[in-house]
């Protein structure tokens, strides 16, 4: 509804100035130092990767990339449509199948990314009688699904069970869903579920873990944080994952009871009003899902390189996190510092994750850096040295 | 925040409990015939596909698959990361190139999904300070992105330039955002896009139009609705579009001024926290793209087909739509005739669309066509018969 103040009188823009005002924003930006910038990599690239989300090692991996060779083939560029329609094809059943088998769940449900999966679980599971209960870490895609869903949302604490109790027995809802990421992407720290759990629990709550960060690292074999928690199967919990990290493709996908996925099926919004994942996502996808049930080692391999890494940053003098799963940050003293850094690592080879405000909530700058599981021992003591020696003085 | 009315202090639900509420939803459904379910395609299908969004009928076309199959095999099965980190490859830089080029645009942003990309235009290109104007019968992504927004919404009614044009005269705030559809998807009607433009230049407003079921189709060689109106490369307009329908692959596009896609890359949040689209969904795109580029008639086919399938349908006492684009719908007398009108079709070997409430703003139940530029005559006419044939009575 237009508002009652008075109309808008001066003289219209013109055309060419009705964008002006994102010129003056990307002054903001840079008067600030947060200018960021696309960089686009060639298919042979020399940089040793420590920055991408590629936990397992498995994106260029010949089985992972024949498979998604194979399935743009077989079924075609595209899903033609959403799923409801024609965007189900065979190869989507069966990677929701053993994708629920795998995380030892009823059912599982493929989205075309993390992002949509979070938008769905949060808008489908929540109503105006719902209360959600939100880490305050959580990961940008769950924070949209809070604002998009129609229920009160309390942002609580980071890491802290007791305070998400307290607020679920305080609350005047019938219904209740707390969230958190099972891994907080910068720091590479664990959510603790159990604990979480307990508390939903207690006060009649559902729980959704957005196990991005988990999935192919945390748990048996790398089946998740959910399952690492004891909760595989649970009929009070949920999972999102994600088909492009571990599991080196693109796509997100929803885990739990089977009456969760029915519901998610008919009624969200981000599945129903989507084109279907590509065909060549779902092979890539499931190859690596095979691949890692055919080597379950390849989990614990990546959480080894994370105590390896941090262990040497830690002995060098760095401060580097105590990781949880694959991911190891390293603390900058400022953002300008930490993109000096990251510049220079990647001018000796090494490319590194670069965190810094906005996108860190605790306005810590950071470098970060993905522990893949088929790093080599050798590889792991070279990005040490490159760290240690392009660090910046104090 | 907790409000302050009385906690509630019944027995909390046992876990398997907690989801009960699903269940008596889905009752719900099923008691009003709205129950949906996903169907599972083999990979050769002989039934005719009306029902997807293949415009073209590139998703199999051997240059399109193939193109997605080599860059799999030539970049990995997934992007690795957020397109600011390790996301972008030169494929993808590639891929903006071209279809900013072939729009007649300064520059294009790539997501992993057309609704990706709306949420970004919608929650980058407005601020408190603007008021979104939004057609009633807007695509579910571009309503979520309008509720993601932080600004105010006005609802506008259905294809109305006129109302338009009253609401922004009226309104107090300094920005304003007009945002359409460019070809809605449930009866193929076209907005008008001339008069959209000139309502939102009087009064110094923005246009953002979503060009998913226009590009490809409308505009010259299918360059789309915002070249058709003779607006492409202009300062103040915006352009969303979908690889997944004409372009036979997955993932959207944001394609406008050089300012507005340097706004997205910094700051829109499902272009920051999402990964990267697939190489073979970019490979999949840029080859159905050149195909297009090479062979602008298969866009005019389109068009054609629609009007032969409208023409045809009515002509045998149907009530078809008059295309605008290559959708053409025909009413039903109600949702559950539709969908047995639907059901006899696929048995006669025919896939169609089956819209019926709550996906269809008017609450009117349709069979949608897709008027595919690879359909024979003999095919249209064959799709015309079973149509017919099975049609309800009355």
């Amino acid at each position: 509804m237009v508002n009652s103040a008075a109309p808008v009188t001066a003289e219209p823009l013109a055309p060419a100035a009705v964008f002006d005002w994102l010129d003056q924003a990307a002054d903001l930006r840079a008067a600030a130092g947060l200018t960021r910038t696309l960089r686009s990599r060639p298919a042979e690239d020399p940089v040793l990767d420590l920055a991408g989300n590629d936990y397992l090692g498995l994106v260029r991996h010949p089985a992972v990339t024949r498979a998604a060779a194979d399935a743009a083939l077989r079924w075609g560029g595209g899903a033609t449509g959403s799923r409801l329609v024609t965007g189900t094809t065979a190869l989507h059943t069966e990677l929701e199948r053993e994708l629920a088998d795998f995380c030892g769940a009823e059912a599982a449900l493929v989205f075309s990314s993390g992002y949509a999966a979070n938008l769905a679980a949060l808008t489908a599971l929540t109503d105006p009688d719902t209360l959600i209960v939100s880490d305050a870490y959580n990961h940008a895609s769950l924070i949209d699904g809070c604002r998009l869903s129609r229920s009160q949302v309390h942002r609580a604490p980071h890491d802290d069970p007791a305070a998400v109790a307290e607020v679920l027995a305080a609350r005047t809802q019938p219904r209740a869903l707390v969230v958190s990421d099972s891994v907080f992407s910068v720091d590479g720290n664990a959510a603790r579920v159990g604990e979480l759990s307990a508390a939903a629990r207690a006060h009649g709550a559902a729980l959704l873990i957005d196990d991005a960060h988990g999935l192919g690292v945390l748990g048996p074999g790398g089946s998740g944080a959910v399952a690492a928690a004891g909760l595989a199967g649970a009929p009070d919990t949920v999972a999102t994952v994600t088909l492009s990290k571990s599991l080196g493709s693109q796509g997100g996908a929803v885990v739990g009871p089977r009456r969760v996925i029915r519901h998610l099926t008919e009624t969200a919004r981000t599945f129903i009003f989507d084109t279907g994942l590509a065909p060549a996502a779902a092979g890539a996808a499931l190859a690596a899902l095979r691949l890692l049930r055919a080597e379950p080692e390849r989990a614990e391999r990546a959480r080894e390189v994370a105590r390896l890494l941090s262990a040497q940053l830690t002995a060098a003098g760095l401060r580097a996190s105590t990781p949880d799963a694959a991911v190891v940050s390293v603390r900058a003293p400022g953002p300008e510092a930490a993109v000096a850094w990251a510049a220079d690592c990647r001018t000796a080879g090494l490319a590194v994750g670069c965190f810094r405000p906005p996108s860190v909530p605790d306005g810590i700058s950071r470098l970060r850096l993905t522990a893949r599981g088929d790093l080599t021992d050798a590889q792991i003591a070279h990005a040490v040295d490159v760290i240690r020696r392009t660090a910046p003085l104090g």
